[in-house]
Formats: C-alpha cells, sequence, structure tokens
C-alpha cells in the first residue's frame, strides 16, 4: 500500500499522526453520549475532506436520533466528497430507525472509511462490506483500545446478555464503609460525591439494595449535571419493604422496584414494580441483570451496600470497580464489601488497576478484573 | 540586603536558585543516614567555595561517627575558606562524641551557614549563636518543610519524647488482610513486599504483637539491600507467649521481646526480655514507646496485625500511615485495622495523603494525622 516515491512516503509516515490524532478525537466525541445512548453505542465520528482536514465532526447524541456519521456528514456537506470518515465503530449496515450509515458514507463520496471497532452486534454487522464493494478503502483497529474503553458498556453487553456494571463505594484506607454506630455522612470528601453524580450520568440504571435503602433513603438521581440523562433507579427489595414516601419513589427520575415473585405489594401502588425468581439470598442477580437487559439497560452503576455488592462479586457480575478512598481510619464498622463466597485467598477476585486519581482529599481508583478472574458471561444464563 | 549595583543584583537574583539545588542536595544527603543514626538525627551538608562551586558534601552516617558538617568539610579542605555550608539542621553546639560542628565550621574559614531546620534539641542548640558570634553570616528555614520531613522521625522523638510511628499495612482494596480462613500469602506484589525491607532498613525498630507471631511467624529482619543496618525486632508478648525457634529470635538482627511485669519466661533463655506495665488489653502502648525510647529507638515500624494497629492508634501514637492496596477483593476475612476505640465518624482518625504511588500491581498510599487529629504527645506521659 505504501508508495515509494518521496511525496508519498512523507505522506504515508505522516499520515498515522492525523489518522491518530481524528480517532482519538473521535474517541471523544463519542463519550458525549454516555448514559444517554443505550440500547445503543456511544459513536463518535471525525470526517476530513481530500486534503485531510477536519470538516465535520458528530456523535450519537441519544438513541433514536442520528448516528455519529450522520452529523459529521451532514456538518461536513459537500466537502465530505473524496474525504475519510474517522469512526469508533464500524458503520452500521442496517435500516433501524435511522438509514444504514454505510449508504450515506458513500452517498456523501467518502472514500476512506477508518473504524476503531468492528460491529459485534449480528444485526449491524457487514457496513465494511459494503462500503468496500463500493470502492470505498476500509481499515479496521485504529485506537480500538481506546474506542472499547469507552464502549465497554454497550460491548460487554453484546457479548454478555447482561448490562456491564460498575461497582462503586466509598470507604477508609481500612475498608469501613461507615462507623460502628452506623454514621457514615460524610466519609468522602465533597468532590468524591460529586463524582458520583458523574458516573450516575454516564449510566442507565443505579441499583441498590433494600437494607440500603432502609439505612440511607436514597435519592440516587443526578444532581448538578446540566442536560444529563437521569438513570432508572432500581430497588433490589425482595421483600417490598420500601414505604411510600421513600426518597427514591419521587418524580425526579423512573424507579424500578424488584421484589419475589410472590411478594406482597399492596402497600405500593402507582409504583413500577417487577417480579422476579428468588432464592433463599434474595432476588437472583442474574434474574435482575436480564430483566434490566430485556428493559434496555446497558449499564449499571451499582451502589448498593456491601451484601448486594457480595452478591454481583460472587455472580461475577462486576465489570469495574471505582472505590473512593478517603484518608479516614475508623478499625469498626462494616466493610465495603461482604458475603461474595470467597473463603481463601486463591478465590479473591483478582483486578487490574487502570487508574489512580486524587480526587479532593480522597483517592479514586478504578480497577478490572483480570482476564482470568470474571467469567463470560453468568454461569447460568 | 540587596545590594544595587547591577552584578550584585544578579547575583542577589541567582543566589536563591542556588542555593535551593544546594539544600536540596543536602536534604538528599541526609536521607543516606535513615535507620542507623538514632539517636542522633540524619543530616546532610554542601560547602561550596567562595565562588560558590560545591567543594564538599557529606552526610551523618551512623551515631558516634562524625556530623555531616565533618564529613563536608574534610572534603573540602582548604576551598572551604570564605565558602557557604549548607546544613539541613542547625549545626550542633556541643561536645559529643564529636567535637561541636559551629566550631568546625568557624575554623575552616566559612563565612557563610545555611540550615534548613533549627534544632529543637536543648543540648545542642546555641550553634548558629556561636556562629554569629564568631561573624559568620546564619541563614535559617531554607527548605524547611522537606528537611523536616527527611527528619520526621527524630524530631517527632524529640518534640514527644516517644519515636516516631509508621503504622505499614498491606490489604486488598476492601480492606482485608487475610481471607476468611486465615489465608494472606500473598495478598500484595513482591514489588511491595520488598519495599517493605526498604522501610525496615530506615527503621530503628520493627514492633509487631504476639497474635502475628504466631499466625506468620515472621522474621522481621531486613533482606536484600546491601549495606542496610537490621533493626531492633520488638514483639509485643504480654503473656511470654513466644516459643524458642521462633524465626524471630533467630541471629540475623537483635530481638526484644517485651513481656507484662509478672510474665512467666522460664522458658525463654538467652532471649533479651523488658517487662512493662500492662492493663486488661496488655501491655501499655506508652510504655512500649517510653522503653523503646530509652533505649535510644527514634523510628518505630509497627507492622502488627489489626488489634495492636488499633492500640497505637488509640493511644495517639501513629504519625505516619503506608498501606499497600491490592487490587484484590475478598468480601471476608480481618480488616486492616481493630479495635481503636473509635465508636462514630466524628472520631474518626482523620489523615491527609501525602503520596500514591503504583507499586508493582499494588498502589501505596501514604497519610499522615492531619494537625486536629494527632495529639502532640501521649496522653499519659
Amino acid at each position: 500500500m505504501r508508495q515509494e516515491d518521496p511525496v508519498a512516503t512523507h505522506a504515508a509516515h505522516a499520515a498515522p499522526d492525523a489518522d491518530t490524532r481524528a480517532m482519538r478525537r473521535a474517541v471523544e466525541l463519542a463519550a458525549r453520549g454516555l448514559g444517554s445512548t443505550s440500547p445503543n453505542p456511544v459513536v463518535g465520528c471525525v470526517v476530513t475532506d481530500a486534503s485531510g482536514a477536519v470538516v465535520g465532526e458528530g456523535w450519537h447524541e441519544r438513541a433514536g436520533g442520528p448516528h455519529a456519521e450522520v452529523h459529521a456528514l451532514r456538518a461536513a456537506g459537500g466537502a465530505a466528497r473524496g474525504g475519510t470518515a474517522y469512526v469508533t465503530l464500524e458503520p452500521c449496515n442496517h435500516t433501524g430507525r435511522t438509514g444504514p450509515c454505510a449508504r450515506a458514507l458513500i452517498e456523501a463520496g467518502i472514500t476512506r472509511v477508518v473504524h476503531a471497532v468492528s460491529d459485534p452486534n449480528p444485526q449491524a454487522r457487514g457496513g465494511a462490506d459494503t462500503l468496500r464493494e463500493a470502492g470505498v478503502t476500509v481499515e479496521a483497529g485504529l485506537l480500538a483500545d481506546e474506542a472499547e474503553a469507552g464502549n465497554a458498556a454497550w460491548l460487554t453487553s453484546v457479548r454478555t446478555g447482561r448490562p456491564y456494571v460498575l461497582w462503586k463505594y466509598a470507604a477508609t484506607l481500612d475498608g469501613r464503609i461507615a462507623a460502628a454506630d452506623g454514621t457514615s455522612r460524610w466519609i468522602s470528601s465533597p468532590e468524591s460525591r460529586a463524582d458520583v453524580h458523574r458516573l450516575r450520568a454516564e449510566s442507565d440504571a443505579v441499583v441498590v439494595g433494600s437494607g440500603t435503602l432502609r439505612a440511607d433513603d436514597p435519592h440516587l438521581a443526578v444532581r448538578s449535571i446540566e442536560g444529563a440523562v437521569q438513570p432508572l433507579r432500581v430497588v433490589l427489595d425482595t421483600r417490598a419493604t420500601v414505604r411510600p414516601g421513600a426518597r427514591v419513589l419521587d418524580g425526579a427520575a423512573p424507579t424500578l422496584i424488584a421484589v419475589a415473585a410472590e411478594a406482597d405489594t399492596r402497600h405500593l401502588t402507582g409504583v413500577e414494580l417487577t417480579r422476579l425468581p428468588a432464592d433463599e439470598d434474595g432476588i437472583r442477580v442474574d434474574a435482575l441483570l436480564g430483566e434490566l437487559h430485556r428493559r434496555g439497560v446497558r449499564s449499571v452503576l451499582l451502589e448498593g451496600g456491601p451484601t448486594l455488592a457480595g452478591a454481583f462479586v460472587a455472580a461475577g457480575a462486576v465489570d469495574k470497580v471505582v472505590g473512593y478512598l478517603a484518608p479516614v481510619l475508623l478499625g469498626a464498622g462494616p466493610a465495603a464489601l461482604a458475603d461474595a463466597g470467597i473463603a481463601t485467598l486463591t478465590d479473591a477476585l483478582r483486578l487490574r488497576i487502570t487508574e489512580t486519581v486524587r480526587i479532593g482529599t480522597d483517592i479514586r481508583i478504578t480497577a478490572v478484573p483480570t482476564a482470568t478472574s470474571v467469567p463470560t458471561a453468568l454461569k447460568e444464563r
């Protein structure tokens, strides 16, 4: 592919940097859609003209709205002819609520498409083939890791058939989420608590258990983030203990109460309920995640207490951990994680730290299960 | 002090950088003595000639050996005449095992002395006055914070009358130091475990409780650090439960077993013992630290388990915390800290994070108590 005349050689040398810059920008644009595109992926697109100048940018903003390529092509107009489209995900080939993007790119006169990640969705696949058949040069894999990370929730949900689960906790350096008397306001810094609202805004659903509901009466909606799409607030409430008047039942965001099949819910009028199979430990995690997936939820922020988090860990259903560690020592009080079914060190859930950041007076640690620790799908699905 | 002719102005402008560079080097040199100078402080010294060129460096290497200034003056020889000495601590004025450094500086013809920290030790104080009386310019306070941090152990021991205590622990992200069945090898990475040997080498004493002794049979000596001075290994063993043959009793480093006044120690022959007052919780932390201080110990690395660490926290006797957090989740098993006498969040020990570093696959978090949290001395001392 590389030509040997000096000008082309120079171009071939310079091109990767320009390609990388454009794709990195597309990854940035994609992230703007986090929390509002489900059940679709986040996608970003940059269109350059025949000379390599950026002439259009776009991202998928919300499910049902135009795809990223369409936004970027509209911005580019006629300048797209003979140009390149950089897309974080392989352009779709199917006619859903919007036309297929492969066709739109061809019609706009795009002659080269660079996409980071190939589409794992059987319904959407084939965009690259359609483009090639129309004579468009197609290259895949540029910044694939970054684009994958940005789309982790959607890709996980496509590959495993359940939503992506981010478990968030705030604890002391000695791992406590509350003091011996139950006091926990505030262990973490205001900056950490604000950061949690960002996590909520980027998630389709926020899940807590009835224990947290009783202890904290949490609200779980997003505050102080302009334009944020509110997540679905989900309470795992096997015995339907939630009371009318709980803050989570207000109108700030939609709410779903998950109860056992036989729960008495006569006191809960005007509340959206789902009845799910339960065993002696309560509603099964796989049943909850299956139901949420069925409802279009692709990403879950798990904000529950230690027992619920333990159930998710035991079910192999934690894809990412975000811990806010406050420089505080207590020496007593509940630990961040309990009852995960791990009796000995060799059975521990091993993670890999992907980021550590000071946030206010705290430190935020992000980690993902190592390849050997995470099951690819729930055992019983 | 600033003169207005152009050359002098330039010098006055350039001087702070040269001063800072020289003092920073002196702080670095001082750190080489960590772990081998007690009961003396660590001190570094840089001597420049009249033109500002570095002509001598030195640090206090071991108690009984020459002070930093003497090493640096020896290296400088006649070039010190008319020059400046940068010292991390105010030069001493007393004749101990070595002559007073103030006198040595005067005799070498040094005309300016810059020291970072004034000597808080009443016996040594007065060096600056002696220098000034001899016509030497004396300036104090340059890089005082850095020099203080490097000498934290010694300064703390002078100010509080007890050794400086660094509590080190290794835990999972959920704060566990072992799994439910007690397995704990290895939670932290090889790099973290190697780093602990550095902490030991920089400490005068390493302290564990009898619980850790029974559970782990630890060795506690420094391995794999060339030239390291072995710390005193101290076991807080109220009832004298240590058995002959315990690894801590081998000849790799000195060992002290602290037992209650009435403990039966007939099975412990050839072992150095100290009998200390105990209450229902065991040997009192203040009594232990007082005895160690009496023996010249200025810095303690606390490697004990959760109960012993809790007793130190309860006694207000933790000056620094170094936590090695491994990206592992357990959900069960002992927490890093227990029984610190803290029942509610407002009584928590609040810290300030001073450093976070990735170390192997782990993260090392260093924190110190905030000003409002740390008592300046033990309550009953």
